[in-house]
């Protein structure tokens, strides 16, 4: 019997009074009990927010990037662990790999999004400066902060690690520290996770705490700057949401509930094509990938009205083939639902749907799972129904969470997008098709009603991720029935536990809070050639006047002649003159780059190693022969790339001998030291 | 006596039945009668979904940001009437300007916005696309789409004007159409606005309805696609955000409360400096600007311990000199509350704080305003007060919607931002300091509990937009007190009407799905050089691939000669193979980027006019001599600027005659047609 504790205040409960059991989903046998005695849900914030969350936030982004990372190693040496336990979930092989490896993916991921999206320090800018008036006195800037509470984690219970992971690493990475709450029927797998990660040695005391039992009082107690996210049922979720500490306090509450997703086969689709193909497995996986136990999983199955039967016997010569049983033994595809209850419920909601619909495929009549340690109780066979999409009402509001879904006939586009939305908001629809403009169709259609359009077809198959995937990188989430909240979606996911503020003040001032170079800002005070100094000498606001160097229409002759640009704004005179833009015959753009480059290079060995890119660049007024240009250039940003070296960004102006400013870019160099 | 209608389903209704009662602020007398009768809502809500929404969606962002320009020309030319109507809610020409012109300006700056910055057909892109595999075959984007439901916009009484213009102007960008319902002591004017609108002829039947009198039972019919958006007191916002129906279908709330925005004045600062008079100036001009009515305005005066008389002093001396009466009477610079009742509630708040301090200037006795017409009823004279900020506690929770704030003494800046977190959370704090650390350190203090940092000093003042306007380029909002909502900043605002969905799939189907040029997508078929055709031939995906020139030593030394860029890295084999980067002498990234425009350009006059800009280079392999490049030019995307050209975005590689990519961009173009 495993005692799952909790982790509170920085000490392990035993599980005590009140603790609730866990079962083995393939054998029934009692494996585990989880609680946390009588929790003080007052000393448990307070150890976040006081304890926690400010050494989190003193690190920086970039040491909170590492944590990140050095936990995905950690885990992943102890994976066969994780495995191990999983199969007293009910699970496959490949459904602990879903689960773990997907969770330390994610941890990856944001650890090097951490890395290349996010600064090293100082707040996260959050889009450009904006100047209220002519003078560039005065203007204002966004910049995200981290939030100075907890998070609480709520955990659905069919993704002990990931359901974990995929919040808690941007969370982590935001700097704010979290209380994770799992499912009780998954809690064992959640806490040897907890208790692995707690064992890297990596994590600051407070910035993970672990609830294995209730939440007591925890939400009443939630003020302006926690969090809570959910994922689970709309009812749990409805309940949450309604707690009058959150209304009260504005705290950020974000649901993700299971949905009533869509794949859609393309009528370009034929039976022959690789798309039809491809969408039978896509199908088949949704259904049996943790015995139909995904919020991203297919529950409704539209294809052409013509292609209905032919859909229906390749799935079901599919699902033929699929054993279901114990997960330990060999050959089995499909494992057990987490426990008797669930079967209990999805069975229920499967008699609900199959009132108005047809039970094409499967059922519970003649089951039974392979192998002897299984005991019926959690297991469920697949069932594929058929029903017609606009007279049948309960198949687009029932969610069966196990392996059950239903084939419905669409006669176009238009149709299938809005058979998908009377789901009344998913987390993801797929459309499997090789025609772009059926896909553009498609996405138009279902965008407002999903939180994620997954296309596939020949060309993108071998590397796509799957209908039921929610990628680090994109947003997971969707409207109305899906939760109405968004999570992942890279540094996006970031910024849901921090505070976007907008900042207004003086060029100067803006630079001392944003770190960064804004335009107007006084110069600071340097010696010598920039270049000369080390990345860790270089001081933001610094600044190299050039000399000045007149362009001779030799010059731009020769450039042209040299290059082969002999484009006739150069080159002719009267043509030049007929262009709106030019007065006549013109400077070339990289002609000024390229002398700009000449006037502000230092050319000895020095720290600036290289001129890696340029972003930004604008050409804002013609050069003319006999024009002089001279070049501004101001250390912008900086970023220490590895321990040897970084990068500089420079703001760079070109300027004419009148003092215009005639192109304006950011050069970005590498710097040593 | 003015009958205020509402406007649902296209046709104005009489106030009718329930009709609430509408006092001139100033004299009390009865103007004005405001209702709907009996509102049938499931029709107005429709009305909105089935009739505005469909045609404001079809119309692009362009289009629907010319319509914003349109509105605020309408409104611009019959400001004079509204000026005239808002002396009734006890305003003065000023405070009337502030809303009216607030509003309209705030029209223009997003019909502006929605030019520049939002793409003219097609989804709004959000964040680039994201590959999923090393052979790039399928990747990722976000795209925002309008939501398909309708805003209900309900706004508070201070603003009738710009409160309801700051929501609805990136509301009808967006694409949603808007239940616009004012507070009832405003409604008239409100209600004036509207009738200017709609007499405008650019709205779409439907875009637009008001609802003057109560909203019945909208809210519980609300949907996963339809949006709240609501500006008041905590304690309607609490009432309505638990309205079942909205937590039940995760209908999105935005809400922007009152709060207790406090104006930190630096230890910098001393009496004689100009931020100190600055500082004043603020202060009086938030506490006397629609008579203390705005949500921004400054509560809290926070100054070191050593400033408080000093301040106090300056401050008095500045409200002594401030007449207090009817709005139209000569040299008056304050008017009335809304109301009566108003100013009850501010009297009664005032009382409150008062328990825990001391007033130090004004006060009702003795008051009475200045004017024949003004009857005492809602004018309130102004009253400083001072108060310990440890001892005091109702002067960080109790929100006096007038006249009223209060100075407190702090020790340093870590107090100061402590004290203005007491608040749990506000609008907007400003800090009025000429030094940037000072501003570095009140800013990292204060973000995580503010919408908006507003630092001013002598560099900024003349442009400096005030502590309490909230400029629409930025956002408007705050953590938990103040609402825990957003709105403004820009488009960022245009993207709470919308929904952001994650779309993934091959090369080929993001370009068709987003527009532009995806990494990977095939080549669009297209005859002869793509210099020749017209802005309206040009597809996105159309390629141009140039001959070979080989780099040679000549070359290299010949630029570094011609143009002054002797970089050692190009100069000295020996130095250049310590280079890190380099493997020996490398070309000029300069000079690959001029011999590439060489390659590609087509020399002759043509529809292309000028290469404006270039961005997103980067330099990715070393080019030694000897090695040849190519290009290979992509359309990648388009955006028609004016009637006569457009902007045209190529997708550049150059590519090495091994097939590498040595350096990329994104070269931007003016093309004409």
């Amino acid at each position: 019997m495993i005692e799952v504790g909790s982790y509170v205040g920085g000490v392990w409960m035993a599980p005590g009074e009140g603790a609730r059991d866990i079962h083995d989903a393939v054998t029934g046998e009692r494996i585990a009990r989880a609680g946390n005695g009588a929790l003080d849900a007052g000393a448990l914030l307070e150890h976040g927010r006081r304890v926690g969350g400010p050494v989190l936030r003193a690190m920086g982004f970039k040491a909170r990037a590492k944590m990140l990372k050095a936990l995905a190693l950690h885990l992943s040496g102890q994976k066969e662990a994780l495995y191990e336990l999983s199969y007293t979930t009910g699970g496959t092989a490949v459904d602990h790999m879903i689960d773990v490896d997907g969770g330390i993916g994610t941890l990856f991921v944001f650890a090097s999004k951490g890395v290349k999206e996010l600064p090293e320090e100082g707040p996260l800018l959050d889009g450009e400066v904006e100047f209220f008036g002519k003078a560039g006195s005065f203007g204002g800037r966004h910049i995200c902060v981290p939030l100075q509470g907890v998070a609480v984690h709520v955990n659905a219970f069919n993704f002990p690690v990931w359901g974990m992971l995929e919040k808690l690493a941007p969370c982590l990475l935001a700097g704010v520290p979290a209380v994770v709450k799992p499912a009780t029927a998954t809690a064992h797998v959640t806490e040897a996770c907890v208790r692995m990660m707690l064992e890297a040695g990596v994590l600051p005391e407070g910035a993970l705490q672990l609830v294995t039992g209730g939440l007591g009082d925890t939400l009443d107690r939630l003020g302006p700057q926690d969090v809570v996210t959910f994922t689970g049922s709309a009812e749990t979720a409805l309940k949450l949401r309604g707690t009058p500490a959150l209304l009260r306090n504005s705290v950020r509450f974000t649901a993700e509930q299971d949905s009533l997703n869509a794949s859609i086969l393309g009528p370009d689709a034929g039976p022959d094509s690789p798309e039809f193909d491809l969408f039978v497995k896509e199908v088949h996986r949704e259904m049996t990938a943790k015995a139909g136990q995904k919020c991203t999983a297919i529950r409704r199955i539209l294809v052409p009205e013509a292609r209905v039967d032919a859909v229906i016997e390749a799935i079901s010569a599919r699902l033929a083939k699929t054993v279901v049983g114990d997960p330990r033994e060999e050959g089995v595809r499909m494992g057990a639902l987490v426990s008797a209850g669930q079967a209990e419920d999805v069975l229920e909601k499967a008699r609900v749907i199959g009132s108005e619909a047809e039970l094409v495929y499967g059922g519970m009549e003649g089951f039974s799972p392979v192998g002897d340690r299984a005991v019926p109780g959690a297991f469920v066979a697949p069932h594929l129904f058929r029903a017609d999409p606009d007279a049948a009402r309960r198949v687009h509001d029932t969610e069966a969470f196990g392996p059950v879904s239903t084939v419905m006939g669409y006669r176009d586009i238009a149709h299938a997008c809005e058979i998908a939305a009377r789901g009344e908001g998913s987390l993801v629809a797929s459309v499997i098709t090789h025609d772009p403009a059926v896909a553009q169709e498609a996405v138009m259609g279902l965008a407002a009603w999903h939180g994620r359009v997954y296309l596939n077809d020949r060309m993108s198959m071998k590397e796509s991720t799957g209908h039921g995937a929610p990628m680090p990188q994109m947003v997971h989430g969707g409207p109305g029935r899906a939760g109405g909240g968004e999570e992942l979606g890279g540094i996006r996911a970031v910024k849901h536990y921090m505070q976007r503020t907008a900042v207004q003040g003086s060029p100067e001032m803006l630079r001392a809070v944003s770190g960064v170079q804004v335009k107007g800002a006084p110069e600071v005070a340097s010696e010598g050639h920039p270049f000369r100094r080390k990345f860790g000498e270089l001081e933001v606001g610094q600044v190299l006047q050039t000399e000045a160097r007149e362009i001779t229409l030799e010059d731009i002759e020769h450039f042209a002649e040299f290059t082969g640009d002999t484009f006739y704004a150069h080159m002719d005179e009267a043509a030049a003159a007929r262009n709106p833009f030019f007065p006549g015959r013109v400077a070339h753009g990289y002609l000024l780059l390229s002398f700009a480059a000449g006037l502000f290079v230092d050319p000895e060995e020095g720290p600036v190693l290289a001129n890696t890119g340029l972003e930004k660049l604008a050409f804002l007024q013609p050069v003319v022969p006999g024009d002089s240009i001279s070049v501004r250039l101001t250390v912008a940003r900086k970023k220490r790339r590895t321990a040897e070296h970084g990068e500089v960004r420079w703001a760079v102006e070109i300027l004419r001998q009148d003092g215009e400013v005639v192109a304006e870019y950011e050069l970005l160099t590498m710097v040593a030291g």
